[in-house]
This record gives structure tokens, sequence and C-alpha cells, in this order.
């Protein structure tokens, strides 16, 4: 049982690391970088987690977490497939600039090699959320909302618009999550051509 | 000067590490590693290049000069901003199959910290990339070709589509190069929704 200080400080550890990794790269960020940014000494620190690897199963774990219960919460509350798949869109994107640190290092630093013995569980939780995107691309198909696409590739479409995110998204740039998120949803289902029937307009 | 032998050496060189940085991460690839891949004496290696950033500056120089060659050759010789555009699509999705190790590790393993004092080399290489795919997004809108969107997020878009695809690609996977870029293609001009339209066809 941790006490209330100890869920503080358990809290802060993950933060400073998530926002360490994010900067030097998993690989490079000493646990001596983390005790140094929480001013407590690196002996403390494994008082909380036993390993770095720990540490990025955590932040990967968070993500992952962060993205189901918020997808899960839309998936069973709406009922038109159209609105569920904007949702979800919107939802990824504004998920993703709030808790930039998180994603980026873990769509970053989440490979075999770093993660080890928990990879597996880690691509457990991505495949269920990746999913969940293809059944909602799906079910706008079969309501006539989408076109006859592959949703698997659909489904890689806009996970790149959204993901690619962590490497151009700044907290002080021009355009906001929600703008940016109105703008993915917009390509994918009208397109950034000029539609034909526009021509006259 | 280097002979044929030499430069044989270097290219093989240079694809083992694109290949080791790839499975392994940039910082937990070891020289050791790449000699041993190589069949070769570590110190063997330092007769080519001085250290694993320049292997990595490499790396990610041949990236960018693979797709700023393509994609200067298109801009060159293609006069109708439709076509450009779709080709320049299509250019970067082939170059990035055709050179998986090469465009995983760049798009993956160039961060300030791994880069240090090349970074901004590569970085201006990539404003350059990513200013031509802008251009054509300009041209195209001004044609009349696409709406009036934001180049600048548009050209992201795009982006997140294509090199996304290092996270999923596979050469052994059910779809081609073609294939994908022609459905990044119709998602960008298109969209994936069912066009009001078409709804009587």
């Amino acid at each position: 049982m941790f006490d209330r200080k100890d869920n503080l400080t358990r809290e802060r550890l993950f933060e400073a690391s998530a926002r360490l990794f994010q900067e030097k790269g998993f690989k490079a960020a000493t646990m001596e970088d983390i005790a140094q940014a929480l001013g407590i000494r690196k002996s403390s620190i494994y008082y909380y987690i036993k390993s770095k690897e720990e540490l990025l199963r955590e932040i990967c774990l968070r993500t992952m977490h962060i993205l189901l219960e918020a997808a899960e919460g839309i998936v069973s509350r709406e009922s038109d497939p159209e609105n569920e798949l904007k949702k979800l869109i919107f939802s990824h994107a504004q998920l993703l600039c709030e808790n930039l640190d998180l994603f980026t290092v873990t769509l970053r630093e989440l490979t075999p090699t770093n993660a080890g013995a928990f990879w597996g569980e880690i691509v457990g939780l991505r495949d269920r959320y990746e999913g969940l995107i293809r059944q909602a691309i799906r079910d706008a198909k079969d309501a006539g909302v989408l076109k006859e696409i592959d949703e698997k590739i659909a489904a890689f479409a806009l996970l790149g618009m959204l993901n690619w995110m962590i490497r151009w998204y700044s907290p002080s740039g021009e355009k906001s999550p929600d703008e940016i998120a109105r703008f993915w949803v917009d390509v994918f289902f009208n397109g950034a051509g000029r539609r034909k029937v526009d021509d006259g307009v």
C-alpha cells in the first residue's frame, strides 16, 4: 500500500521520466537524470520502481489505457456510425495533445528491444485499440457513410495523420487540437479535392 | 580516394548499420554489433567512419537525398499540378518501401539528442522537402484542383499517412507500395466518405 505522499512522488516520477525519455530518448536518459529532475537521490527511485524498463512499461500502459478508455466510452454511448468515427478521431487528437510526452515516448520508443518482456502486453492493447477503429470504419461502411474501402488501410490512414502529430504539434502552435481534428475528419470523409459538383458555385 | 573494394565495404557498412539501428535502435546498437554483422573486426570500421553518429548522419542524408532527388525531378518535369501532387505521393510511398531500413531509422532515430551536431543539416533538408510538398499543394489549390485548405496541415496529413507506413508496411504484406499510394491519393483527393451525388447510382 502506498500512502498519499508516495502516490504523489510516483506521479511526479512518471511525469519526469516521460519528459526525459521524450527529450533524450529512452536509451540515453539515465536513472541519474530522472533523480536529478525530481531532486531526489537515485537510490530513492528504486523504492518506487525496479528499473527504467518498468517506467517505460508504465508510460506505454497509461497511453494505451487513456486511448482505450475514451474509445470504449464513445463506442458504448454512440449509436450513429458517422458520429462514432468522428468522435474517435477527435478523442485521439485531443488526448495526444493533452498527453504529448506520454504519446511521444510510447509511439517512438516502444520497440521490441526497448520493451523486452512487456512488448506483447502493450502490443495486445494497441491491437485492441486498432480493432476498435477498424470496427468503427466497418460500421460506417455498412451504414453507407463510407464507400467500399479496405478497413485496415483506412485505419492506417487515420492513425498516420493522428499519430504523426507527435512530430509537429506544439501547444503554442497556430492550431488547436480541435481545429486539427476537424481537418482530419474533413480530409478523411470529404477529401481535400474540389468536388466537381461545387465547380459552378 | 577509395578504391572499388573500399566502396563496396562502405556500402555494406551503411546497409548493416541501417539494419541494426532499425532492429535494435540507434543507442542500443554497438559498433561491435555492426562489425559482427559484417564479419570484420571492430577496429577496421574506423578506417571507413569515425563514429556511430557519422553512420546515422549518412543514413539520414541518404534518406533525404533519395526523397529530394525524386521530388525535384517530378516538380521540374510535371506541369500539371494534380499530376505533380499525385506523383509526389506515389514517389514517397515507393521510396519508403524500397528503402525501409533507411526511412525507419531516419524517421524514428533522428532526434536532437541522437543527431547532435548534424541535426541542423538534416532538418534543413527535411524542411526543403516539406517545402516542395507544400508548394505542390499550393499549386493544386491555385489551379482549382484542391479546395481552400491550409497547406501546412494538408502536407502533414499526407506526410502522416506516408511516413506512418514505417510502422506497418511489410514487403510480404497484402498490399504493394503502388496500391497503398493509390489509396492515399484517393483518400486525400476524394475522401473515404460516400458522396451524396453517388447515392442514387
